[in-house]
């Protein structure tokens, strides 16, 4: 097994089969483009353990994804595909980046679900990117750039759905996708607190509402208990859908 | 005459008619958002000059501008529309936070004119927005967006046209538009060395070509003796068109 890459909350492994890789965990947490630093206890299994469960549930959707099995606590299989270097993101209320920019108060409900892309670059702090800077960079073509976006809204639409059954506001939610041999676009990467904003409908105190890496982005405590949390209500509402 | 608004580089005043406004041109130069300041010799009345040149040829080419006349050296009368807080940005090569923000090489010659809008707000640093966000701001409707994105395309290939013929490159340009009381979109502002990129096609030196406000913001010096060569440039190109 080597080290294929290291980023701020994963390692990457190759493993025998070349169509493998193994996707391990980490219980580091960063913020702000890594200026902030720090672990959140347990955190590792509580992400690999809810994306396995979002990933499962959604291929039964019919979304394509990477995900094989969850071989350990804190450690994936998944389809060695290609990483696409954008970051999809997808708003349904307003919050963080899009509020410090455009000036849009925190909490507004967005008119549509707000689908955007960042490039996926630390050096240059990962900025947002329009239509048309994507195709001149070329990074996709304009036809993958479509799918990626339908993609994008489906996931939104199903996760929303899931969320909601678990008494949880889906705010927004960072995707990123990757390229299998075939060409074909699959689902990669973790959908977790650390990558989702999660508001949980049954407090009404907007700090106490957060399920999220915004308790860790913004020093309000209990981050372990927010993500324990949601790891309950996800597996809970699992069952519940008998699946 | 009452003082409606100060900008940067531009005082505007109403007058006893409702329908013209006075723009007075200052000598005054700002860049990085205004951290950095400084004053251009007879700057007002060379971009006075350059931009009135320029709305007449390109009314004459059928853009519709809220250009009226220069009233003195360094004073244009213009209609007064209502200004849309949007800085539309043209761009043919590659320059500035283009470059800075993907990483793509300053000379780049772009595949295509690529038209960007930025939000005008000097608090939030004028942000680059994507469609979706300016819809969701509700800056304008889609349609309007359509027409400033077409216009913006069609003063690009005239401007490229007429700077041609001055032995000058368009590199990129900012525009502002407003509407005014039919709710007709105008291309509004100024165009001149403040708002444009553009490198002598005369020089070899990539610091020698630089004919614009970059002179200001990088210190090159001779910043005076380039805007007056734009200046003796366009008038001569105007005079050869017989306009």
């Amino acid at each position: 097994m080597n080290k294929l890459y290291e980023g701020k909350a994963k390692i990457l492994y190759t493993t025998d089969d070349p169509q493998i890789f193994l996707a391990h965990f980490k219980d580091d947490a960063t913020a702000f483009n890594a200026q902030k630093r720090g672990q959140i206890q347990g955190k590792g299994e509580i992400n690999c353990t809810i994306s396995s469960a979002l990933f499962r549930w959604l291929e039964s959707k019919g979304i394509l994804t990477h995900y094989i099995d969850q071989s350990t606590s804190n450690e994936m299989r998944v389809k060695s595909v290609k990483i696409l270097p954008l970051e999809v993101v997808v708003r349904n209320i307003a919050a963080g980046s899009l509020c410090r920019q455009t000036g849009l108060p925190e909490g507004k409900k967005l008119p549509f679900p707000l689908v955007e892309f960042y490039l996926k670059n630390d050096e240059l702090q990962d900025p947002l990117l329009t239509r048309d800077r994507i195709l001149i960079l070329e990074i996709v073509t304009p036809d993958q750039l479509e799918e990626l976006k339908n993609l994008a809204l489906k996931v939104n639409e199903l996760l929303q759905e899931f969320f909601a059954g678990c008494d949880i506001t889906l705010v927004d939610f960072k995707l990123e996708f990757g390229l299998d041999s075939y060409n074909r676009i699959l689902l990669a990467d973790e959908i977790s607190p650390d990558t989702c904003r999660l508001w949980d409908n049954r407090e009404n105190d907007p700090q106490a509402k957060v399920m999220d890496k915004d308790r860790f982005r913004r020093d309000l405590g209990q981050i372990e208990e927010a993500y324990q949390k949601v790891q309950q209500r996800v597996l809970s509402q699992i069952q519940d859908l008998q699946f």
